[in-house]
């Protein structure tokens, strides 16, 4: 059997009755946390100009894009809500892919179950053997192709987003390995466009051309027959001969699946990962001691060397400086008791709270004392009063990172309704949050969607018009 | 400056009145060219199957549909007719691109040019600078790109297609370069595929994704600034460091134009090229002699042994069979005076009169006496009439292989004839024909895909509906 037939066989195979709960309730985390990020991508201009440049192309359909009301084709929805899925880095990740899994999915997914309305257990099904397809190809794969210069959210991506329209559409064996084998051809994405709007631009690239190879493969359409492995096929193109390892896609398929080990990474915070652990300790210390910004004398933080690197910058001068300040963000963690959105949108990263918070915080590298060398993720944090008190925390890598370190509900629903506010109202986010809890309820994945679209929204707040 | 900077540069600097007569003749032989094998190819499954997998996708639009009088969106029209202009692997090459390089650009024109009112000159403009862009990459990347398993004439035809776009466009140089750039992340196609409709599909995939990223360029998007030569760039990720020359992409811009020299292969008959000397020999010795296939008593061939390998197929069981056999190939030159499509349709591969002769061609290797060692591409043939006589000719290359020995306009005439009547009527294929020779006075494209559209045919015979 070819590779294509053999990941083919495993997807037709995948059967929602016999998905492990833990992997139930991951996906559905990862369906939240896409949801959030990608209403608050949504008005960004990689979004709005992918969508401006369809044009008419964007045909009249039933898929909804976010961050407004209007309804196009699914191919469209998929490229535009994919985009912004990823337009602000936000959203999740997982080693073995070495990429984002879910943005290249799950709008694909949306889409086509509002096409042809799917129902929850469905999507979440379609998802899990997406998401397991790009990660059990990401094994075989990386660490090289990472490094090589390939996007793997983009090259990985579109096999995940083909492979879960496949399922959706109940493909068989054979049309699923099709499905996957014209992905190949459609795979695509390089390194040098990263720091633009073409990086979130290949994942809303992948998540449609996912969804048309599936669609050429329902039709009937032909591919090579053994186009993975093929002397001039997918792994010995993008990767050459010897840079890759196929018994790692096959040696543990859904043992775990890899949405539950290594699992979904999530990012807390709309800033640099680098900064994460030092916020985390900053939240912890104010919620424990109810910490006001007027209290403080003196903010102390110490990150490994290699974070510290990029993100020592006491004087932010643009609101992508502040996202890599160090300084900056844990003056936000204090002064708020949570990082946003907000935080970096236009002019606030001149903040005057913040901005004379920036002085009392000293930033250095840490010690082995602090931290086992070969930690490199750690922080700690300790806060000097006025009244003399000094309070300190320590982490040894940021919540949300892996599944070892898990965010806690409480901390997704945080993030959620923060991402969700720049679209919806607070109480059409509560419905939403609720809807999303009980995905596997869902009769149609329509009721998620109608909940999004803001056409029944008195006052709304619109990021597509 | 950067690669994409310099590339824009020039595609900025190309000017209609400044492009030399012998250009601009060429590249209306390829317009001709590619409208005939489009037309010949719209019926063909993949084209089908690709307009029919957009479904809704497929928005309404001013753009035609080859084959049939449907019109959509430029990005749709451009996969559609893309694809059924490769369908048959049967339009041009270009030596430089090591693929065929007016597939992917030209359905993209005729897309983009039927919505913006574009007329004859900015479409022949945009098509040699969009030509000279694929071609030149080509020599910077080429035949280590092609060895590897990249299909050429997507992977550069994707430049080809959004250099063109953004000059029919009027992109300045900045958003050309942006254009250049995003395509540089779309570029894909693998080798692997060959054989199956995912072939033609790359070209159709290509042609939409050069519009797509010259109307994002348009649209303000965002790129990386040094997207070819960056260490994660196109050029490493594609070729690998060291397997790739720049200098080769400029030394040569323009001076001559690539579509000049080497120029455009034309393939002058819808079989194996390894046939085509041979059926040369032929053509030219039914013309002189006035041959007749009932005075033939033998006919003798010679080929050179890397050839005859692949085509001496003396019996052939199928149509893919019969476009790859020497025997069957020359007993329709001799029957017919032409090569045509038909004779490869459906069960025609089974003609009685074609089959009688099978067994009067033999079939050799040519020897050091009769072409050098180190011409692998020559023919001769070599007929017994049954009256005695002997009447033999040879061939150093087929005609059309490149712009050396380039098909006379008669004989481009006679294939586009023959392409056109599958779905056109005669009357209409001769104004079609007088049009594009004509295309440099046309003041709309729409003048063109006008004769094109079936909708005002009486009986009309519709590929696309």
């Amino acid at each position: 059997m070819s590779i294509a037939d053999q990941l083919a066989e495993r997807i037709v195979a995948t059967e929602y009755a016999q998905i492990p709960a833990d992997a139930v309730s991951w996906a559905k985390a990862g369906i939240l946390d896409t949801v959030g990020v990608t209403l608050a991508g949504a008005d960004q201009d990689c979004a709005r100009m992918s969508a401006a440049a369809l044009g008419i192309a964007a045909a009249p359909g039933p898929c909804l894009v976010f961050g407004g009301e209007r309804r196009v084709d699914p191919l469209s929805a998929a490229l535009i809500n994919g985009t912004a899925a990823h337009a602000l880095d936000y959203d999740d990740c997982n080693n073995s892919m070495g990429g984002h899994p879910s943005a290249p999915i799950l709008p694909a997914l949306f889409a086509l179950g509002e096409q042809h309305g799917k129902n929850g257990r469905d999507v979440l099904t379609a998802y899990i053997a997406g998401f397991e397809v790009e990660a059990k190809i990401g094994r075989a794969v990386n660490l090289h192709h990472y490094e090589k210069g390939w996007h793997p959210t983009a090259t990985m991506g579109v096999f995940g987003s083909a492979a879960a329209c496949a399922k959706l559409l109940g493909l068989d064996a054979q049309r699923t390995a099709t499905a996957l084998s014209i992905a190949a051809s459609f795979s695509s994405g390089v390194k040098s466009n990263f720091g633009s709007m073409v990086k979130p631009l290949h994942v809303g690239h992948c998540s449609r051309n996912g969804i048309y190879a599936s669609l050429l493969a329902r039709e009937g359409f032909s591919s090579g027959a053994d186009v993975f492995e093929h002397k001039q096929g997918f792994l010995n193109v993008f990767n050459g001969p010897g840079n890759y390892d196929v018994a790692r896609m096959f040696d543990a398929w859904g043992e775990p699946y890899d949405v539950v080990k290594p699992g979904i990474g999530f990012k807390q915070y709309p800033c640099c990962a680098s900064t994460h652990p030092g916020i985390d300790c900053m939240l912890e210390l104010h919620k424990k001691h109810a910490l006001r910004a007027d209290q403080v004398e003196m903010i102390e933080s110490w990150t490994h060397r290699r974070r510290l690197e990029h993100t020592n910058r006491p004087n932010p001068r643009s609101a992508l400086d502040a996202k890599f300040s160090v300084q900056y963000t844990l003056a936000r963690a204090l002064i708020h008791g949570f990082v946003s959105i907000d935080h970096f949108e236009g002019d606030n990263w001149k903040d005057p709270a913040a901005n004379a918070l920036l002085k009392k915080v000293k930033a250095a590298i840490y010690t082995d004392a602090q931290f086992p060398p070969d930690n490199h993720f750690g922080a700690e944090v300790r806060v000097t009063l006025k009244d003399g008190r000094v309070v300190s925390t320590k982490v040894d890598q940021a919540y949300g990172r892996n599944s070892s370190v898990p965010l806690t509900p409480e901390m997704l629903k945080t993030k959620f309704f923060d991402c969700s506010a720049r679209i919806l109202p607070h109480e059409r986010i509560e419905r939403l949050y609720e809807a999303i809890q009980g995905f596997e309820d869902l009769s149609s994945i329509s009721q998620m969607t109608a909940l999004i679209d803001t056409s029944q929204i008195v006052g709304k707040r619109l990021a597509v018009g």
